[in-house]
């Protein structure tokens, strides 16, 4: 039987499941801590390379890899070229690496990008040519499709769609820059806010079990009442209003996917969002008939999407 | 001989030109006012059919006609939704009209991102499959070329490109929105920055022939050593880099091109605008192998755009 191999790559765990040429569900699936415990040396991408060889089928051939990867992938190269999450994946061959080693074609791109990709093909976005996904998570990553075909840019460093500043005069986005998107909107931004405004005196801490909450446990003090939660996720959903609005007025698309933990938040950020992207779009034009949703693959999109882009790719 | 129709309806002009089916000259052009002369009632789209009717080979098929409009552009419906400069242009159905009238194939779009096509196809930005084009005049359009085609949107409406919110507490826009990058980097906030600062007196206007100076004569005065107008370009050429920055990360493009009246102040605007972006891009990986340089084509952009886009929409 022929089949192809997916990989997702994250800071914890290393996902890879074998795939039939047709078909929607693994054969195999395996995943294994991204780093050895302590003591071990052994580096992630050989680890990587275990994994694969451990869903190796015994019989048939392999047609395709694809490795979903954290980070800035220079897609054409097949190189990570900054993967913060992993220690020392900077630069890395990962495409070459892989392909030496198993002697099959090999895709690597970046892992929001192919959630994209999945969730196009296989999730919320069946159907559109116009479509931008955002993962709202510790940092907010996405995809983007245009005219039927997934934006990557020149040499694959597209779609930093975190990383675009709606307030130069804002926080600092983790990326060192002055009021990106991700500086407001993303989990880290909501507990930043909140923990600054305790560290500041303006709130107490009382309401959480933690000293530096995380945003689910933000999520549910707000459900419960307190106020500075709820600001604090207002604020995240307004600035993404103002984020989305810019994507609309240059993208015009017909459909909007959320994933990633905060947008399990749901109406906590969901309805400040949906009052920011109304009162700032140039025209009403850009909400009719457009689809705002959410992610339906869950943890499995960016496997999926390794699945349908190879095949897409190769086939 | 078979040919096709050139139309770019401006605020101030209608150009209509005949052009070959091969060939990059026109064979005929025309230009009429836009508004008719005081006391005339005659419509901007009745002397748009005359201008036509004017330029009709007498001999030979015409098996096109394709009209660049300002303003907002229901691209699949050939309509236009709104184009402010034009008096009581406000959901026009300019396509089916053209159509009707002349019985040929008629292709209405946005000015600015048919002279990006110009552009792409026959001046500054030819072999670029991944493309940014900015107008920078009273306000700033533009288009944009993705995966070597036009990204239009799902109706029409895409690439706002000046419509994009790079800080939240920002003046406000010609469009009624806080601190887009048109109310920063157009000849329009160029213009409002100075006389601002005059009106708030914290400078003097002995410079400027008139009261409420142009760009031009700003960028004239700044070159003479005038500080406010130097302020002025720096304010501009920083605040386009910031939003740049924004387009550099979501479509990682290898060619910027930038036209319009501003683009012809040079280095006063570019300077700061380099420097800016520089600033403000995640990784020096975006400006490697990118191009950025000034339109080619002129005013004849828009013709040419409506052309090539003709050309390869027919043919």
């Amino acid at each position: 039987m022929d089949t192809l191999i997916a990989v997702d790559i994250g800071g914890t765990n290393i996902r890879c499941a074998l795939f039939p040429l047709k078909g929607n569900s693994h054969i195999t699936i395996k995943k294994i801590r991204t780093l050895s415990s302590r003591g071990k040396s052994e580096k992630p991408i050989d680890r990587l390379i275990s994994c694969i060889e451990e869903i190796w089928p015994k019989q048939g051939r392999v047609l395709g890899i694809c490795a979903a990867a954290p980070g800035s992938i220079a897609v054409n190269d097949g190189v990570v070229l900054l993967a913060p999450n992993i220690p020392g994946w900077k630069n890395i061959p990962l495409g070459k690496t892989l392909e030496n080693h198993f002697a099959v074609k090999t895709l690597i791109n970046n892992d929001a990008r192919l959630a994209t990709y999945g969730e196009w093909k296989k999730g919320s976005g069946i159907g559109h040519s116009n479509l931008l996904y955002y993962t709202l998570s510790t940092g907010i990553g996405g995809g983007i499709i245009v005219n039927g075909r997934l934006l990557q840019g020149e040499i694959g460093i597209a779609t930093e769609v975190g990383h675009i500043t709606i307030h130069a005069d804002g926080p600092l986005c983790s990326c060192g820059q002055p009021g990106h998107m991700e500086a407001f909107s993303s989990g880290t931004a909501i507990e930043k806010y909140v923990h600054d405004k305790i560290s500041e005196g303006k709130s107490n801490a009382e309401v959480f079990n933690n000293e530096v909450p995380s945003s689910a446990e933000i999520a549910k003090a707000a459900l419960a009442g307190n106020p500075l939660s709820k600001e604090a996720f207002d604020r995240a959903g307004y600035f993404l209003g103002i984020g989305v609005a810019n994507y609309l007025h240059i993208f015009n698309p017909s459909c909007i996917i959320f994933g990633g933990g905060v947008s399990r938040s749901g109406n906590l950020i969901f309805d400040p969002f949906y009052a920011s992207l109304k009162k700032h779009v140039l025209s009403k034009r850009y909400l009719e008939n457009l689809t705002i949703t959410t992610a339906k693959l869950g943890d499995n999109a960016g496997l999926i999407g390794c699945v349908e882009y190879l095949r897409d790719t190769l086939l």
